[in-house]
């Protein structure tokens, strides 16, 4: 049914990039977010019908870019979660145009958003993310298979609403659970295009490469690579991380313990993992940022002040400075009262239908079947890499999520099982005369490129912006990034 | 020699302290530092002859408590290298009431400098470091054994001038090769005071404990800690981890190399680990400041830029800002250019013999018996603790040259070797609302801590004042870091 429709599009969409002109859904048109320094870029948002039978609906935001719209290429950006908001997360505190301001009532420029190099396409995907929505409780039931097909979806109707972007160089980018999202898409988007070459697609993707930061591609590999990350940076003792490392078998989810042991096994040896990690939790504890362990955190008490001045004054104290270099540990908390405004949501034509819950930055209402997490993505890099699509993934160094450790242990042995030629052996990458991380290039045509990026949470432009948006231009270009320090 | 001195000295000590009369030497007393904002305390500094046959002369500075001097403790601080200076380093980099402005030709406020809660006195130590000079080319020559010999000289002739401290708690303090100086100092002091004891010295120091940040304790595994961290931390590669861990052995100094096999091998066995530490240079880069591989470096074109606009113009561009919360990666340039203007020097009683060299942060001039630093110091740390010395050793989490990984299992072998009771188990402490870092402590006073740092340098008082200050307070009066995140 959603391949029919999107054959059919295919054609509406052909049609139309052949005049090249431009038919942006005037509907979806922003004409200003309150709040928002004046900009000359064009904005968009709304919702895309994915699935008729469950009225799933899916919500963007598209920012188009700062200059040269026209010739830019188009990047989709996917947070991941699975259940987090490309527009909470990528979009507004991340990598789009804008940030919220200290107050949480307007917004300020991000001066090294990625829409000075590409036009960025925000999906809020599942349907249950942010404003996305189904009509019906089994629309919020989601794997792996489903994200994929929806998103595959809401692309080829997009492109029916945008035309003139249906031939432009397309990437798919994102972080975290999208280490899932993004391969499992790129493939099905390959496959359809096979089907476009067999004549039986109208349409085909002109995808060109994929970028994923500190992506879940092996939970057994980024789980174990968290605790050896939380104690050789000081957050766990010798004694818990060896427990963890003795006992703890990650392949088989976040217990580390292998459920047919578990229920044969009695006594202090079935607990031997699951103890050493509530042992972790008891080290680390509450007040630290685990997906960037050097940041400081949101104080709670800080927050809870803000709020009630908010009451009583009708406005909230300012906590961070317009265009400070400084990141603002708190964007969340003002990020949430913004989209959670009515006006906000008004000019931003979302929540249409008044959903009888708040904007949030991370979802509850997905019902995801977890299962799929424990999926090795590597065989799909692997298969990526043979039909020649760009793969670069890179690390925030200072997140324990998915630790740096892990990511490069998984792309070495890939380069390794492929027998890529190394053109950039591992080195530092410079941005604005200090190191930007470090970088492994393999391929002539920097076809697999793997980057840290130096003092960089799991969100990596949320807390290093202008370091990612060398990273995400040097990506599009397929440029080396910069190996000297001027 | 110097003993019968120091026993001389002693009965002349006993005398002053007994009026409890000050009579810290005038001629030592400094009016005023060039530049220097307003205070209330008193800060002395000048020579003391502790060689009088070599012609040996150490230059100390001293800055009295800002408030209560008479009744606060006295902490000695001690920069490592060996070679590096305690004035350069810890007084006005670190921990001193002062740091130089962005220009160098004055000095700021540092908020969170130890003397609001101590008396700190900055040993330039060896001669040939900073000011400190011998009158003969063998004045030069120094060992470990040496180095503790003259400190303890130096004590003791610094006392009979201020033998208002004599009775005073006292505490050695310092960071990385001090793991060396002070453990030894500490045992020399022991010794000095049974000699006291069994009536053979008319003086005793009332030393109640040691505070020594990222520590030289054990070459081997502090130099094999250095390239996990690395390698954790992202800045070099899988392969040449793999590569140092399984071919380097550096119980035989920075060349991981048994000198025996290495002269009878051949070829490439021979030049394995030397190989690899030539890739984990590359890798590295020369961008990177290997005491905090999260902070920037100073930049050297600008620094270049600054120099030339000071000829040019008279004046150096600002690099830091005045009251800055943000660490200031120029301080050291800052800092050299401000110790060598003739008008600093007078106002510190300093370079009276007009030394044939300027004052540099580290010094080329010691000739150091480097064969010393593959010494073990944990058996007497072991010493200290029996003789119930307060130990309380930290680390600053983002050094990798002597890492919190290292340190910290040596700590962890340490008390269990004693048999030590845990009293604090391995968990996060509190600063200013964040997490200041983690700690472990041992026996019911505190006797033993192990604290790391977070975010903290190498120099930790210069990355994290703040959380220094806390830590320097909690050892002192032998109270738990603050535990609570408010």
């Amino acid at each position: 049914m959603a391949q029919a429709r999107g054959r059919l599009y295919g054609l509406l969409l052909l049609c139309f990039s052949c005049k090249w002109v431009s038919t942006a859904p005037t509907e979806h048109l922003i004409s200003s977010l309150p709040g928002q320094p004046q900009v000359s870029f064009r904005q968009y948002s709304g919702y895309i019908n994915v699935d008729e039978s469950a009225g799933t609906n899916l919500f963007y935001y598209f920012v188009e870019a700062q200059s040269n719209a026209s010739s830019q290429p188009l990047a989709l950006w996917l947070n991941g979660g699975p259940g987090c908001s490309s527009i909470g997360g990528g979009a507004f505190t991340e990598l789009g145009p804008f940030y919220p301001n200290g107050k949480g009532d307007g917004l300020r420029i991000n001066p090294y958003s990625w829409n000075k190099v590409a036009n960025v396409l925000f999906l809020e995907s599942p349907a249950g993310v942010g404003w996305s929505y189904s009509r019906i409780p089994a629309g919020y039931r989601y794997n792996d298979a489903r994200v994929a097909n929806e998103s595959l979806v809401f692309l080829l109707r997009w492109f029916q609403r945008f035309p003139e972007y249906s031939e432009r160089p397309l990437f798919l980018t994102g972080e975290s659970y999208a280490g899932h999202y993004i391969p499992q898409l790129a493939l099905l988007m390959a496959r359809h295009n096979g089907r476009m070459s067999r004549g039986a697609a109208a349409f085909g993707f002109n995808l060109h490469g994929i970028l994923v930061g500190n992506p879940l591609l092996n939970y057994g590999v980024d789980t174990s690579a968290t605790y050896s990350f939380l104690w050789s940076h000081g957050l766990i003792s010798d004694n818990t991380y060896k427990g963890v490392a003795s006992t703890c078998d990650f392949r088989y989810g976040y217990t580390g313990q292998n459920p047919d042991d578990a229920s044969k096994s009695q006594g202090k040896k079935a607990h031997a993992c699951p103890n050493f990690l509530v042992s972790a939790r008891a080290e680390v504890g509450a007040f630290i940022n685990m997906y960037d362990v050097t940041l400081d955190v949101c104080a709670p008490p800080i927050v809870h002040q803000a709020l009630l001045l908010h009451k009583l004054m009708g406005h909230l104290v300012e906590t961070s400075k317009e265009g400070s270099d400084e990141v603002d540990v708190c964007i969340d908390h003002e990020l949430t009262r913004y989209l959670n405004h009515p006006t906000v949501q008004r000019a931003l034509h979302a929540n249409l239908t008044s959903l009888p819950y708040a904007w949030e930055a991370c979802s509850d209402i997905v019902d995801y079947k977890y299962e799929d997490q424990l999926e090795d993505m590597l065989p799909l890099l692997k298969d990526l890499v043979k039909s020649r699509v760009r793969i670069w993934i890179f690390s925030g160094d200072q997140d324990s999520v998915v630790p740096l450790t892990g990511t490069r242990s998984q792309l070495t042995t890939l380069a390794h099982h492929l027998r890529l030629k190394t053109m950039i052996p591992y080195s530092a990458w410079y941005a604005n005369g200090q190191v930007g991380g470090w970088v492994e290039a393999y391929e002539e045509s920097l076809g697999l490129v793997y980057a840290t990026v130096r003092g960089a949470a799991h969100m990596v432009p949320y807390a290093q912006p202008e370091r990612a948006l060398i990273l995400f231009s040097s990506f599009l270009h397929a440029q080396p990034l910069p190996s000297r320090s001027s």
